[in-house]
């Protein structure tokens, strides 16, 4: 005996999800997002019972994920608004079942053995899985499902800071995105000029620290004398998620300029003594909170260490983009003892303002001032000292520093190495630095001494130069 | 300035770590498990420090996963007694943090605003993560690091009943990797005679329904009117998870010894109409509990419905395996009306024994009964009659059949299609279930309804023709 | 007995020639030509000694090929003057065997039985490869080496037109090139957005009909509505050896500015009822007369019908890179009848110029003629019908059209189909065809017919509306 | 104007093609050869008819190949005795066009300039393409069309010997071969136990020195200790052409018995100092005659040499296959002074017969000789220097060993380096060498001199040890 398939499961799923995936797909695609105007899932109420319907579970989990595909439908067709009023919904609506939850304290208060105890603390683990979060994990399945996942994060970021009642929703994402994407999951992957050009693209795109300007620009970043890596996931493999690019010199690079200067000859990579990681970008907003920075720098270091023996050094050249903000703040505070006597007098000479520190505020008010270089002499000293304290001794919040670059580098175990004045004169880092420009050094025989000393106590571990700018 | 890379971190850490990974790489291989006899750390206070020193997470993420190459080596090199002590000191040592625990929820009980218990919930959720399950996580990084946790699982649960203080390791295990082996994350993959040698080899390890007996029967099972088919994990792409073995039939199936007979010629599949799934094997005992077999099956019916139009017919070619063991037990307990008038008569006849129930007890002793055609005709139709009845009516704690594979399947949404008498005469067909084997169906349009049915009330769909033998 | 490697083989051929090959592959790479000026072996006599020490063979066959890297160094490394050399010396000194040849044509014309012609022919095919021939063959173990041989031969035609003696040499290249280049070795491989980089900039440089002008230019090209394939050779993974460029529009396209457009929207790819092939470029001059682009076409075809069943029409959008030379040349001669009566006024209301020749000539010398609606409306008819007669009736050494283009598309069974006015306004196009561009039309059950009506007759197969314009 | 495809050339051509090149593929592989018994084209003037009609090349160059197919698939469909007459048409009606070849002589004869002496070679080349190679260069475009090529060479030579006509047939696909096949278009390709089953299983069809037993043994011979290589075809990629089998020891390996005991434990990689090739097997009699295995012992010793430093010595455990049978037309034939007068005395003793010759012969006769101890003690001193004559001194034909394993190696220019008593004492090893293996050794830096002196004077280069046995 045999059946004949006809108005069936698959018809309602699984063919059905086929063109709906392939629908979301390619809504996905940033070139077809395609928003209908005016989808009649748009109302809550529709939202609300697509919601439900797709919890009920109706049919066994696949067919449960079958169905969630529908979701993933109705979202990436929403409006912006509608958009916001689902993450809401979902957020507001669809958090923990509070009486399975109190149950299970209670059951854990009462318990009176250590099975019991045990049971309790598994039953109240289950109780803390909100209904959203359940409806979430089906999503995997779609096409480009962690894509999505990534993607609804990033949207729900957006409203976050407006409206705290999200901040359950983003904490189950970021629980989940964080299984998900651990970096035992991931795979290293050096980009090159022979990489698809659909990958390259996006390294333009996500670019955070130094803009790429064009092919050439980005094709002298990827020459023989360069290495750029990124961190992919099984799953999205062609959407980099984290990538850093790193420059192979003779010695410590000290001008941004001149490393990104697609005129100069390719040096010899196997002839470079230094490595120097000079722009490391996360490409995804939505796993925000995820670290894989440091990972990422520790995995290159061993691996470049492996291919090019002779790379002794490796180094940072890093930008410091509160600097000016911090400055312009402590001179507008009044803040006592910025500026020394000679510096004083050094910058009075070229400002003609008495104040000195009003001298300063004025010259660096002039957006070119670095061109006039009795200004850049008189400035040199003073500016490269205020960043070092500005490094070295500045807080927020008591023990942390203020620069978010140093932050990271530092809690990563690097140490300040060396300022390089003129280093970034584009207007970004005149505008962010004064031009300023810092080398964190990984040192690795003390990576984990200089954590510790940064984690525990906040101590930024310093070279001798540039503790001596401070007088220590 | 430049640095000499020497006694650094990496020499303690990321070098050593890699020729550890590689010895540890080599001790999960199964022919070189190679346990060092009297390792140092054997002791229960050495095992506890290097937990204790791994948790402690000295010098950053990144140095305490490499330390955690530590702890695997260390497993890894153990006895069994010492994997058991270790297994022992994880469960009941580095538990909760029942103090943080307590805090959370008094918290959360005195919140007073949406705010608070939404900060409450998400203080549980981290107090209810166990220093444990903190550690592990950190073992992904290790190489064949998921492999690792998957086989740990395996050796903790072969301890499990004995020991129920075990259990929230079980569980913490279990919640990670079900986040790991998410479906989303896994690839299916076709196996055929094209794979590696390597792979095939660990088919015929994990073959848990019919023995594969050779190479030869290894590729007959992979010949042009058969599928197999497996589902991987990226981090583990040399080893199947779950696999499903499926030949290409005209009509149902009925004996698997036909089936599997390498003499027989290969049919054309293009012609096939019937799919017949007739061994579906999980290869990795450290993921019991997640299920995959579901999502499987449904996968491979889409791609064969697919690859192959003219396929109408989805269905398994299953065994009975406690069908025997409920019959004996049945008879042994005397229960009423077992066998009708007739069926009783028939039975007389060739055993010679007066009570029914004792002919057929001492009938089936003999493990070639069935070559004696007499003795076979007579069984033919009370067996099958039972074999109906236990697969439909009988049921365990209330509403869930008896039979392990029926569960499987019916829950799944497949429906009993049909008994097949002198289907498995192999030993072990006729020891489990005197010979019998059953068609699940696996029909599109009704695997939700029947699903519903199974999972809410308990209720085996069958086919018209199994129901007339219970009298339906 | 163990035997210690020292000044060995080795170290002479395998080792030294790894490096040697680098050093070649790296010479060979576009970028790092670096020809070093002053070579030792510069002169002929060294030139002719390296030669003869590579066809001595000494230390057998893999020895011999491994000297035969110094060759390719040497060759590598010399001047543009040193190449010249090398390939008269080649070409002149290491032709035949004339003596082997003459004892070879004597046994043959001697033989007295079928055996001995047999021998004899061998004899003669034998003493028909060239002592260079040898050589060059040896060459193809080179990293890179069916590129290197590529490349020579392109060098080689530069030289051939002066030099007729070059022209043995020639002969060996291409009877080898055609063996290794068979179209049963190639690989037809899709080039996209997900192409490498280093691949698409090569397109961009071989680009031989339509410039391409930027990477979005490029990615306009490679877009979901249009296809870009080429052959491949295994040994030569990423350099295209043709490419081919398609457009999927709806119905057949009449301006290559309205196709190129990268503004324009993209068509939905699955609707297009037409294939326009716009551009097919031969990337290796070395690899010329070595037909590949017939097979490319029909290869295509036979692709894209399968992807995409709603494709009726398989055409060109080709341009008419003579016409404007013939048309000139015609006016200049005093070409009989060369217009109409209405033509001839239409031209003079336009020009002002009574003689209508004089008048068309006139008007064709200003660049942007065609920007003068009454001039471009004047000029339509004549020109058109101009072009038709062109194209159909205008032959070259009796029997083959003056076009090139028109031979290659007849050659191969097209049949003129449309003539376009105002399909190329780019300044190439107005320049060599007064802007006018021609569809080809491959309809596949025509294709053996017009082959054979075109190779044995000269008969130029066209559509009845082109026809008609010649009144036929 | 579009136009509709219908009964097109591709209908007749590509479209049908697709399934008959379909067919081929299932019939060249060895499970469907399937020939169809009474074809209708058995007849000879059919199989003229319609290889004249693939000459004829109606409609270009691609439907000429399209209709090539026709012929492969007639040849692939015919009884042998059909395939016995196609290969004597093709060989007797399709050679070369005489007529042609005597007019290019004369041209040849006659040419006054050196113009006219290169356009008569060119005009003598062409004229010496036979038919039948135009015709079998078009099927290489079949899928797997180099294969049905290769194998039609491996039918054409077992008819060979019996028809010296068939021998233009041969030469032609020789010279094809040769191109095709040039090493510079093949990879070497490491095989080993995570290669396919499919890839396997032809090693054990393939191997023909010592035949691999079970995949047990196979497993053995690709464990960590062992290293399998092989060439393949860009074309026949799942093919091995030729393949090599290379166990990693420490020392001279003396036994293949002991090499290839899969129940010895396996040897650290790292720590081998001798590199054993104890098997190389040519997979494609089509080939014969295009050497690959110099080229494979030389590519597989660089690449050992790189990836195992620690290999110092690069040797052969060899068969002597003629020896026994030298021997015994040694013995019959009364040779004079085969055995010195002690070795006369122990052979007596044992034998109890009194000419020693008889001695020896009627000893031998016993298969299991060897194992008697007294009879191998007596043995082993006159064998191993009569077989170091056998190998060293005895020619063929004036300069050649008489041995062809030996001939291989020493023209490689490996030398002898040592003989193994009770080598190989498997019944063949017995039965061919009486146990003895010969160690051929390729000592790099002597590689060169060796073949010289063998290539130019037949001189075998060996071993002082060996040398020793014949008292030089």
């Amino acid at each position: 005996m045999t059946v004949v398939v006809s108005d069936s499961f698959f018809e309602r799923t699984v063919a059905n999800l086929r063109s709906a995936w392939r629908d979301i797909a390619r809504w996905t695609r940033p070139e077809g997002v395609a928003v209908r105007p005016d989808l009649p899932g748009e109302d809550r109420p529709t939202i609300v019972r697509t919601i439900e319907d797709c919890l009920a579970g109706r049919g066994g989990e696949v067919s449960a994920r079958a169905r969630a595909a529908d979701l993933g439908r109705l979202y990436l067709g929403l409006s912006p608004r509608g958009r916001q009023h689902f993450l809401e919904i979902l957020a507001r609506q669809f958090g923990l079942d509070r009486g399975a939850l109190d149950d299970a304290i209670d059951a854990y208060r009462n318990a009176d053995d250590d099975n019991a105890v045990l049971k309790a603390e598994q039953r109240m683990q289950d109780a803390l899985v909100s209904r959203r979060a359940r409806l979430l994990t089906q999503l995997t399945t779609l096409p480009d499902g962690f894509k999505f996942l990534v993607d609804l994060r990033a949207e729900l970021r957006q409203q976050l800071a407006d409206d705290p009642s999200l901040s359950g929703l983003d904490a189950d994402l970021y629980r989940m995105l964080t299984a998900w994407f651990d970096v035992g999951l991931l795979t290293l992957r050096r980009i090159d000029w022979n990489s698809p050009a659909s990958l390259l693209e996006k390294l333009v795109a996500y670019e955070a620290v130094h803009e790429i300007e064009s092919w050439d620009d980005l094709k002298n970043r990827l020459g023989p004398d360069r290495r750029c890596y990124a961190f992919f996931h099984p799953r999205m493999p062609d959407e980099p998620l984290i990538f850093i690019q790193v420059a192979l010199t003779s010695g410590l690079a000290d001008s941004v300029q001149a490393l990104l200067d697609a005129s100069a000859p390719d040096d010899d990579p196997s002839k470079a003594d230094t490595a120097i990681f000079y722009s490391i970008s996360n490409a995804q907003v939505g796993l925000r909170g995820i670290s894989l920075g440091n990972f990422l720098i520790k995995r290159v270091v061993d691996d470049l260490s492996h291919e090019l023996p002779n790379l002794k050094t490796f180094a940072t050249l890093s930008p410091i983009p509160r600097f000016r903000w911090w400055l312009e703040k402590s001179l507008a505070s009044g803040a006592h003892k910025l500026l020394t006597g000679s510096e004083h007098e050094a910058i009075r000479s070229v400002s003609g303002v008495h104040g000195a520190k009003g001298g300063l505020k004025r010259l660096l008010e002039d957006p070119d001032w670095f061109r006039d270089e009795a200004v850049a002499k008189a400035l040199r000293k003073p500016l490269t000292r205020l960043c070092a304290r500005y490094l070295l001794q500045e807080k927020q919040g008591g023990s942390m520093p203020v620069d978010p670059v140093a932050r990271f580098h530092l809690s990563n175990g690097a140490q300040v190495e060396r300022l390089n004045w003129m280093a970034d004169t584009s207007a970004n880092g005149i505008r962010q630095s004064a031009g300023l420009m810092v080398n964190y050094l990984y040192r690795l025989r003390d990576i984990d001494r200089n954590h510790e000393a940064f984690a525990g106590k906040g101590k930024v571990v310093a070279s001798t130069a540039v503790r001596s700018l401070l007088g220590e």
